[in-house]
């Protein structure tokens, strides 16, 4: 047991190397591959939301977005304004505002995760199918494990 | 070879949604240690870099975090006020100004990635070594891909 330790921490610590370096690809390469559509890196974060879990209020946007409900704001305006998205009362209560994704927003989201897993594709190509569904399973534990906490 | 197609192209969708959510985690994460932190983002991603190129110029620095020399000025300005850089002129040729991480800068970085590698062992806890030493054996392989396009 004793021994295990330093081996252990020496993994973890190469998984944090290799985890620090690879989220700086993506994010490089995600914004790369922005630079062709007509929408910026907080607007295509925001579209992916909305995507993924239909209608949410500003605040609710701005809770899952780490941001301010200004910043919020002045984001869902710019969005509007780019006709990705629009501001719909609640038939009940008309208090209540939501963000809906427009058919622009769908389009821009559908293309843009095209693009990136085109760029995946490519950089892939020289693992065998075997390698990428090994790379898949360990990013899924991977994934799970830090869903978790 | 025709039917593998779909399933290698699902494999890489699959890839391109995991290592985009694992990048969100990381960086939220990333975040939050760093709030404990006497330096912001970008100041800890250019002394990372100056931790593992050694004095660079503002030229370099720019370049190599995809930002405006002028903004990477200002970014410098702080960082020096801050304690954790200085300015230091080239001995041969004067009109040459490297940045040189300090003893401050350097203590900050072991502590940021000391504190990261305390999460992820955390997160990572639940599995087997053999299990961990497999996610870091394939996050080198996609690391060494991602490295080449």
């Amino acid at each position: 047991m004793e021994a295990k330790q330093p081996v252990t921490m020496q993994t973890v610590g190469e998984i944090e190397r290799l985890l620090r370096e690879i989220s700086t690809i993506v994010k490089i390469k995600g914004r790369e591959i922005l630079n062709a559509f007509p929408i910026t890196n907080p607007q295509f974060d925001a579209l992916y939301l909305l995507h993924q879990e239909g209608d949410m209020t500003i605040g609710e946007l701005s809770q899952r977005m780490f941001l301010a409900c200004s910043t919020m704001t002045d984001l869902v305006d710019r969005m509007e304004k780019n006709g990705v998205v629009e501001r719909v009362r609640d038939n009940r209560d008309r208090r209540v505002v939501r963000i809906h994704m427009l058919e622009k927003g769908r389009k821009v989201i559908h293309e843009v995760l095209e693009a990136r897993r085109k760029y995946l594709a490519d950089v892939l190509s020289g693992l065998s199918d075997s390698e990428k569904l090994e790379i898949k399973t360990h990013l899924a534990v991977l994934y799970e494990e830090m869903k978790k906490s």
